[in-house]
């Protein structure tokens, strides 16, 4: 039995009504909306925030707070309302729903300043949580708790089942998913409607502790979450069976009512429910019911980051990239405890292992499962908690395209690294060789795309990620590559190097990774006969250093090309393109690019390196085409 | 028991026993490749070639075979072998694993004729063989049943999950998913070790019959698959206790062996396995061993489509495109029967609900699992059962990228359509915009992208999708938009639009979709102004019609502005630009591009193209700064 009073109770049903009400009428205001997405979550919200949770309204991302993911992010409005009746802000900023330049948009996002990860795709709010949760058990040790509150309908998406088995390996008993099952999807009713029981077995067989309750009933949802909080060496998934539109005369469980607001009928509708309001006074919220306040302290990191040991590499001597990645992740992991690395089972390719050997506690293996892998990683950096740095195979980063692009959205500063990019990964074939990462990177709003040419270039490159916002992207080899820069060469974010240059140079080549060595190999040749051309690193492909590479196209008579273990589309080439005719409206140039033209095959590297055109004799080639 | 006599099992343990002597021999003549994932699985792979499925080795891919998708495809070593056993093609061409244009790749591809799809990135193949078991179920009415196989460590994908919730929602007796748990993964023990109790706990708790064998013990998967065969209206899932490097001396179920030939130690443990070879005769294999043919006869199907009316609306009339691919759908169905349509339960808004509703039987509802819908698109295309056309939003497709990726590798001819793009769908936020679709979809090898701007392009671009090798993917917007081509106007791949000319015009305008019509609008203030200008809608931004742009871009000036509602970054403008450049080294552009320049935000769809200067106020500008 609950331990709180039928005043209590009382109070906690109507500040839900309210809830309701306030949804209806902001989406009513914006004239869109999901209003009975927010209904079947009102009683929810309700105890959450006025009776579990502990938090301060003042700083609703104190590190302290426990934390809230809605990740049905489409009931944005009742969230809002709930933080507006905890007084976050007035009640009357609600009916600015959506609209321009207002922060209360359609699906939650950090420009408010009490949320943590934008949500609105759906399935993704339980790695996020999870992250979070990671976080406070393992790395702040503190107790705060984190609450996620998942639709029925986007518990078929396989991101939250891999949430679900990370939560239950790590035994994340700090953390509590909602499943709000309302029984109606978008289109049609979900896949098992009110059969709350699927929902229990599945959560039971993923290792969580599950409970089924009446998500209207206010005193069940209080003691469901008493019990969460008992459980120990699992987390806890409360399924709530509850009913779109609840309370909601002629519109509740009815099919055909999602995304919409209720236009004529809002006036007849707010009727009803402030009927079922029992304390009719405006002085209801957190007046009546004082919020819980944080029990242990939480102190605010410092995240700035700087490479322990400057590069320690010889002119010449051949290290993989990814390698000197490994590397570097040790020694910025030296220079600040709050660095951690996650990746996905490939830790021995991508040499994040480096890392978890040196900080066992400090690594998150997230094994195959990728979206959740990047879910994660924006949970454990969110409120600055860590600065974090994922990896995998390049390739593998694009089954988590979705979650990279939320990311952005969520104003995340997490780091990404993918390895064995492009065909110069050899024997494994197409399935493992990332060539449409820089396009999937360089679209990610904001984001920075290293890719760096040499040992000494990559653990800069992972120096300059960590203490870089946004979206970092770092693209690395599996071939073993010579060191071309000296340890103490000064690297900046949109800063390309000329590495090769005279002062005759024939035509400029840009290029990155593997390639760029290819375009030295080629530039040797090509001065062996008498044709000097010079080479640039682009070390960022985003934002690209176009200056430097207009200056030194127009200093080689306006030729340039460019080579890429990529495909042409959304690559370094493309790239260029737009930069020199964006850039040099009077000029002419004559422009070529080398990429990979077709799916790859298996082979050894240098076999597919010439067969795809993009070795130094296919540069050499080009140059001697121009 | 199961009804094998003692001599056909013992012939079928001597068959694994080849098979995996096959499979060491290849990756160490290769110097790469995983022999001891194949182990594992030897004797299921003995059990499944020449006792369990029913298919014709001179015609593989025959529709009326059984099907086998490996989903853990870094065993393809033990599949090649397999087939080579069963007389598919000479044993002796194993040795050449992972050689240059040698189709026996690392991982398989369909450039066998044996392969449906391309498998590698993990988690993926059970969508596909569920598309598969869909099609033979409810399309084909034939009995062949489909086999995956999965690993232990890939059933951490996320992937994996909403598949199996998928096949048993649709009651997919047909389907046999064997994870082959053999306990380890690349970089460490999986997440469950030898626990086979969790994945079957977990696969029950989706709805399938689930049971433990070992997997090593033939008798027991023989039974198992014969247990599958009767059980009725579910799935079945075969959990297989298996070792990694089974029967391989000093390797078998130790770490650190993922992925490595054995080296030095080729010959000592390949003469260890062969002495549990009682038969020592060549003869072994299918001469022995019949093989199973299919028992229905299942015809190829013809999948020539056309609309079946021809597009009929008025000039000016008010018609969303996206709505115009849910009336077109209709049409290519009216006119063949095998088109199908697929969703992920946005059906009422990408308006695939009107292909359900003219055709329920032919219509698959995938539910909130983007990767899913997008696997068993893949499948049910495959051998040509369907022409499939699967939608969601836009920006849900990015939640795909790795399955459509592989589709690509996997030679698939789905159509993707993705509705609501860009920040002209106003309020509901950045979260459900598509920003960096373009980029996405270009970048995926062998793609035709359609960008249609009005109802009747919109139609030709399904009809052209629909008879169009690859992957195409049909770009839709949410507003309505008016129609500006007549009904009989022809479309052509490749071909762009001049749909504003004179013979005066001061520049060209290259657009499509929604910023196309607030560059018709442009245009016609600016000839209010005296100023002329052209307008080009691209039709298809890959390929890109770079000679009709450039033809007119030189009639204009060489001056040229791109505007698109989406992200710079592998969009219009750079497309063009790289082209422009590529193809007129003799000349100078004024070149300019429009595009969305940081994450939008709520508000009404004018007002954000108004804000992110996308619409005919930024276009005027644009043109008059040049």
């Amino acid at each position: 039995m609950s331990s709180v009073n039928a005043e209590t109770l009382q109070t906690l049903s109507d500040i839900a009504h309210r809830l309701r009400i306030h949804s209806i009428e902001a989406t009513s205001a914006s004239n869109s909306g999901h209003p009975t997405s927010c209904s079947s979550i009102s009683e929810i919200m309700s105890v959450l925030f006025f009776n579990e949770m502990r938090y301060t309204v003042q700083e609703p991302r104190h590190p302290a707070n426990d934390r809230l993911v809605l990740s049905k992010g489409h009931a944005a409005p009742v969230l809002y309302a709930a933080w507006a009746e905890a007084g976050a802000f007035p009640l009357s900023e609600l009916k600015n729903l959506r609209k321009l330049d207002n922060p209360l948009e359609g699906h939650p996002t950090p420009k408010l300043n009490f949320i943590d990860v934008a949500t609105g795709s759906l399935g993704q709010g339980l790695s996020c949580a999870a992250g979070m949760a990671y976080a406070g058990k393992y790395f702040d040790k503190a107790d705060y708790r984190v609450y996620c509150i998942c639709g029925d309908g986007e518990s078929a998406e396989g991101s939250i089942w891999e949430a679900m088995a990370f939560a239950s390996y790590y035994k994340l008993d700090n953390l509590v998913n909602i499943i709000d099952v309302n029984r109606l999807g978008q289109s049609e009713p979900t896949m098992y409607q009110h059969h709350t029981e699927v929902y229990k077995q599945r959560a039971e067989a993923f290792g969580w502790h599950a409970l089924v309750v009446d998500g209207h009933n206010i005193e069940e949802v209080i003691n469901a979450f008493k019990t969460a909080s008992e459980v120990k060496g699992k987390p806890t998934c409360i399924i709530a069976r509850t009913f779109k539109g609840k309370f909601l005369p002629q519109i509740e469980d009815h099919d055909s009512w999602h995304g919409k607001p209720l236009g004529k009928q809002t006036e007849v509708v707010i009727e009803s429910v402030r009927k079922l309001i029992k304390n009719q006074s405006d002085k209801l919220g957190f007046e009546l019911l004082p919020i819980k306040t944080p029990t242990s302290q939480v102190n605010k990191n410092d995240l700035t980051v700087r490479l322990a040991t400057p590069p320690n590499y010889k002119l010449g001597e051949e290290i993989a990239t990814r390698l000197a990645y490994g590397t570097a992740l040790v020694k910025v992991g030296q220079s600040n405890p709050n660095v951690v690395a996650l990746d996905g089972d490939v830790k021995n390719s991508t040499y994040s292992i480096k890392f978890k050997e040196a900080f066992p506690d400090r690594f998150v293996e997230c094994f195959i499962a990728e979206q959740n892998l990047a879910g994660v990683s924006i949970g454990v950096a969110c409120r600055d908690r860590t600065v974090a740095f994922a990896s995998t195979f390049a390739a593998f980063w694009s089954r988590a395209f979705d979650q990279i692009r939320m990311g952005a959205i969520s104003q995340t500063n997490v780091n990404f690294s993918g390895s064995h990019v492009g065909c110069s990964i050899g024997e494994d074939g197409a399935s493992q060789m990332a060539l449409e990462d820089l396009a999937m990177f360089r679209s990610v709003a904001g984001s920075t795309v290293f890719y760096p040419t040499d040992a000494v270039s990559t653990e800069r490159a992972v120096e300059l990620a960590a203490n870089t916002k946004g979206v970092c992207y770092i693209r690395t080899s599996r071939p073993n590559t010579p060191v071309i820069y000296e340890n103490n060469e000064v690297f900046e974010i949109g800063k390309a190097k000329v590495v090769v240059r005279s002062e005759s140079d024939y035509a400029t080549i840009v290029s990155g990774g593997v390639t760029l060595h290819e375009a030295i190999k080629a530039a040797n040749q090509l001065k062996q006969q008498g044709k000097n051309v010079r080479v640039i690193d682009v070390f960022t492909v985003k934002p690209l250093d176009w200056q430097t590479i207009l200056e030194s196209v127009r200093q080689t008579g306006n030729r340039v090309l460019t080579v890429e273990d990529h495909y042409a589309e959304g690559g370094i080439g493309e790239t260029v393109a737009s930069a020199l005719l964006t850039n040099a409206p009077s000029e002419t140039f004559n422009f070529k690019k080398l990429y990979v033209k077709s799916i790859p095959i298996s082979g050894q590297p240098q076999e597919l390196l010439e067969r795809f055109e993009i070795d130094s004799k296919a540069i050499i080639r080009a140059v001697e085409s121009f």
